[in-house]
């Protein structure tokens, strides 16, 4: 138990390790470290608070996930004014599904954080989502809800949210991206490597230049995963112009 | 549609009826009104908004739900620190029931602000919940997160969350608001009376007075309804010392 407290104290630091790396995943300096150890500490390390209350991320998921579903019920209100609440629900089902949680949990290597006393090979693939939506959980306590709000803008809906794709009708981001390249008269180049690393599934990682400037990187299973991620992610980010190119 | 138009030209009206009943509903000034004009138009008024958009309620009932489990997710969180995911869930079911929000709808008479073109007797009972979470959505596209969680708690969580008595614990609010009564030394005095008004089921009103001072008032389809909820909202108003006294 002093072990395990020792591990506390020592994320507790304000500009220690875990600190910054919070930092750096939200973007901004949390104010209460606390709920952050809390949505990184894994139920088997069987701590509890000073109340006798269980101290682990399971409780915040509960929160995450209902902010996610506002925040993105709101932002699809706006976005797609001719869906009704049908196809409102069906296209939120889609972003918030369990499989895309759990690649945006991998994408912010969320894993490398967790205090667990269970190895972490032995967590199955929903670990990466439940750490996502417990650290959405904590944003929004500790921060507040447009502070939530805006992370789940810049780690979902900006990268991961196209309501064209979603519903089918943009098939493949890569040919869309070459098609305006050749347009546009610009390089590009998609830089694939092997980026295993301790994964027991074979990684791949790619890095789109357009114009010999690093624009989008990405990471998947696949080749052809991980460069359709970096084109989409290139995509929103030179979204205005490709929409008025075509 | 002229006739339509002049509906929602009158409704729009800054100090018009409309406004002021809103007002009053919400406890503040709206800031744009025509969210609330959307959330009080039902379908067969068959209006679109100048994009041709449908411009009635639906679309608002899937935000106003979406703000309803975030908000009450985040109370849950804080105020049942013992419960664990599944317990918090079960617990926010119960609170965002189709029952319970019919009757959060029915208590604001909210049906009594409806456009519609289908005579109202009609409707089943679930318009009340409807116009319920269409209001709740208004209110957050109007004036943001903080005032919508403020008419959530004013509405909802005050007068209606009690965890003691969703856990089955407490079973009549009735029976321990003159238990304390007694032992304070105060007089109470449940008045009741019929009040079916234009409702095809009968209904009861009832006033609460303590120390001959009205505390609460409630209406229910039975008196003994009537008189669990004046009492339930007696004991929020009086709750700390309530709880001291036990």
């Amino acid at each position: 138990m002093n072990f395990i407290r020792n591990i506390l104290n020592s994320r507790s630091e304000r500009n220690g390790n875990f600190f910054i790396q919070i930092k750096n995943i939200i973007g901004h300096k949390p104010n209460t470290i606390s709920y952050y150890e809390k949505a990184f500490t894994h139920r088997s390390m069987n701590i509890r608070d000073a109340q006798g209350i269980p101290f682990n991320y399971e409780r915040l998921e509960f929160v995450g996930d209902a902010m996610l579903s506002a925040v993105i019920a709101s932002h699809l209100f706006n976005e797609a004014p001719q869906g009704d609440e049908g196809y409102l629900t069906k296209m939120r089902s889609k972003i918030v599904s369990r499989e895309h949680l759990n690649e945006l949990g991998k994408d912010l290597n969320l894993i490398d954080l967790v205090e667990t006393k269970i190895p972490k090979v032995n967590f199955g693939n929903n670990i990466h989502g439940n750490l996502f939506e417990a650290l959405v959980g904590a944003i929004y306590l500790d921060k507040g809800y447009k502070s939530c709000q805006r992370f789940i803008f810049d780690t979902v809906i900006i990268p991961h949210v196209d309501i064209e794709q979603l519903e089918g009708k943009v098939i493949s981001y890569k040919s869309l991206l070459i098609e305006w390249c050749q347009k546009e008269k610009k390089t590009f180049d998609y830089q694939v490597y092997d980026d295993t690393g301790n994964d027991e599934l074979r990684h791949f990682s790619v890095k789109l230049s357009i114009n010999n400037k690093i624009i989008a990187k990405a990471r998947a299973t696949s080749k052809k995963k991980a460069e359709e991620k970096a084109s989409k992610r290139a995509f929103f980010v030179f979204q205005n112009k490709i929409s008025r190119a075509f």
